[in-house]
């Protein structure tokens, strides 16, 4: 039987405070706690409502009531079962790779669309500033749609990242270079800016190569979304390979 | 004063039946009211609680209290100005340009983002077939960040709008050519299909070039999301010009 202080921790999870002391974050739903047990992630506990979910050599099985699934869910309609997981170790980057880093991206559906992509593309490395919503929020993983498995994501102050990487540092700007003209190596570091303030400066002072998305309608649009002008400028950084 | 009758007409106006019946839709906020006000769009009337929030010269403007502002708004924190605008009427299709087509695109959030990207990308025609989500849902207009008083959508058969054509019909499919292999001429058509289904079989017969943007992930990934992959495709053939 689940316990008061169990469903209460779980809550807890919600928070990223929470999820850094315990380095445990939450999972919902069959199909992506089936992905993230397929993967390198390591299970703390799974809750389910019938034992048949999940595969049955996993041990951390507990079953539950559906009211008690209830009171630990953060779906208005949960389903059927909930994982807990361990945040992974930060993992060495690899500068022989290409290498995202987002600077104090605020949208969690825009962080899980931006990892989405980077899956898509096989842009294995994700580097964000501290400033960035976490990766471990609830709409962050929802959108992800499981790639979060496939893209080594770490938190880190840009500045010293940038700096003691030595690599050829592009980033993504109103007034750069078009896009369409850049010959991308088989590496660097590609930097996307805040929804509102693009890169802060600090970061904007070490970009070696500044690239625009050409713009094609009236000149009074908005700028591109964030997701969709990494999904494109992610696209023409493969399509040049 | 505002009458009960017309704050319950206004609350009205958030169902499509609705507003297809009355040919309005609403708009919430200084700056969204504002674009279309210097639109081709015309106002029906405007509820502001200031009377200089927007120009004088409107003469449909009325002053409200923020108690009734809050009672015809749909946003939990209601922005000052509401504008009720004629929906336009459908314009003749220009097949000398390019047209975007959506089959049944659901989310509010994803026609949003698409509208936006046509706006970017001078792609001023958008089709759409009768069960995409209706471009005059509040979430929708959210999403177009003002875009939509510079792309023209209009709602039909996507088939008998296609037969009629005469033009080259491009699709977005998971087997088709690389879209980077592809010369895309000056006009033509891109379908885009459904979040869950793609495009439906009807449509599929009379796509005459299956295009695929390329996946450099493992080959486990989930499809694109449809918002991601229109920028991609959207860019793809604007870069070909």
């Amino acid at each position: 039987m689940v316990v008061k202080s169990q469903i209460k921790f779980i809550k807890n999870l919600q928070q990223k405070k929470c999820r850094l002391e315990h380095g445990l974050f939450v999972v919902e739903g069959i199909k992506s706690v089936k992905e993230l047990l397929n993967s390198h992630f390591k299970v703390y506990k799974i809750y389910a409502t019938e034992l048949n979910l999940v595969s049955s050599s996993i041990q951390e099985v507990e079953l539950i009531a559906e009211s008690d699934l209830k009171r630990m869910s953060n779906l208005k309609t949960p389903n059927k079962v909930l994982g807990v997981f361990h945040i992974p170790k930060p993992v060495e980057i690899d500068y022989s790779e290409w290498i995202l880093a987002l600077d104090d991206i605020r949208d969690p559906g825009n962080l899980g669309t931006i990892i989405r992509l980077c899956d898509w593309f096989g842009i294995q490395q994700l580097v964000c500033s501290p400033n960035t919503v976490d990766c471990y929020n609830s709409k962050v993983l929802q959108a992800t749609m499981g790639s979060i498995t496939r893209v080594q994501i770490s938190y880190t102050n840009l500045v010293d990242f940038i700096k003691g990487s030595g690599s050829q540092v592009y980033g993504a700007f109103m007034d750069g270079n078009k896009v369409y003209n850049e010959t991308f190596n088989f590496a660097g570091i590609m930097v996307m800016g805040n929804e509102a303030n693009g890169i802060s400066s600090e970061v904007e002072a070490l970009i070696t190569k500044k690239v625009t998305i050409p713009q094609f309608g009236k000149t009074t649009t908005e700028s591109l979304n964030v997701a969709t002008a990494t999904a494109i400028l992610l696209n023409e950084l493969r399509r040049s390979e």
